[in-house]
């Protein structure tokens, strides 16, 4: 498929889509709006539309969209491909939740071994794959060439390892710290989950009563 | 203070000012300019001002911030006022990770229980509360009147439970289920946090080489 650039917000839109359509097959629905659609995502048909226009408009409008063409147009494209093979640092509590999510959870990603420099963790098991020295790391990479990096350590050492882990060919990085890791790495893709912002700013709004929003 | 209504993507951004606000005060950094807020939340500093201005605008520019003040006056919006009780629906592995996060790193929020419905959890400790009987939820909130729900149940479980939960009382739902909280409930504040949604998109920008973009 050839696809011009697509924007970050439509992009962020994709799954949303792709977990509503999937629940419509499952019930057994074989059509839907783009207005059925916006409003499941609280936005507009007409920017449904424009978005699916993105990938080439995934069918008639007219008639609204075949479910199952939807759905399988979706999945293609987010999880379609060779399974980006991943490795998760910190074997804390949350590694241990992500590494179970990513090994049950996560299509089109393959968890492929946790490091920790805990010498508790070292050896234990993790979402099925066990826990390796940190210290092993750069000849991990070097040899089985891992895209994705999680990272579930503390901010303090975060920052310090992404210099490295840049180094090591990690492409993609999905950033359970408290650092922020931002622009700057031109050809690196990052996707930040800072549970602390999310839960901030829900707490801003109940007590200021911004009650009618949703994310 | 008197606050106009503020827009969702401005409060969104609060917790990250505040973050890296707090790093900078920690490092003995006394003031800061918007043009350097904006280049570390990855924004312009004609925003940065903007987004100040919704709430008074936090001193004068011409100097820069002083960071002290700064930091200040957002952990003031941010988390002043009473802790808001907060209940833990789930108390599986998500359900553990994310009461330990309450109890310890949450400032505002005060984890006050937790409920399962499978006996083996019950009564069990997490994030320092017992885990209670999912059938005692509703005694609970009549006489608690907890504020925050977090859910981290199955997405099955969920669409059924959100009726009663709003009946109960909660005011704001930190939502880690696969459902889809959105519109449709006034007067209710919703963070849907889509561990897959992110994961899913990270993949596809990895994928189709989308590697300048950074959230």
């Amino acid at each position: 498929m050839t696809q011009n650039r697509i924007s970050l917000p439509v992009i962020k839109r994709l799954p949303r889509y792709y977990r509503y359509v999937s629940r419509l097959k499952s019930d057994g629905i074989t059509t839907v709006s783009s207005s059925e659609l916006a409003a499941a995502l609280g936005t507009t048909a007409s920017q449904v539309r424009q978005d699916f226009n993105c990938f080439g408009g995934f069918g008639q409008q007219g008639v609204g969209y075949n479910v199952a063409l939807l759905n399988s147009a979706l999945e293609k494209l987010l999880f379609s491909g060779p399974r980006l093979e991943t490795v998760v640092i910190g074997a804390g509590r949350l590694g241990r939740t992500i590494s179970n999510f990513l090994s049950r959870e996560a299509p089109g990603f393959s968890l492929v071994a946790a490091f920790d420099n805990d010498p508790a963790q070292i050896g234990t098991t993790l979402g099925g794959v066990q826990v390796r020295n940190m210290a092993t790391l750069p000849a991990f990479c070097a040899q089985a060439k891992p895209q994705i990096c999680v990272l579930c350590v503390p901010e303090e050492s975060t920052a310090g390892l992404i210099p490295a882990l840049i180094k090591y060919g990690f492409k993609g990085f999905w950033n359970f710290s408290h650092y922020d890791l931002a622009a700057g790495y031109p050809g690196i893709t990052v996707e930040n989950v800072h549970l602390g912002d999310s839960l901030a700013s829900l707490g801003y709004r109940v007590r200021h009563l911004e009650q009618d929003t949703t994310l």
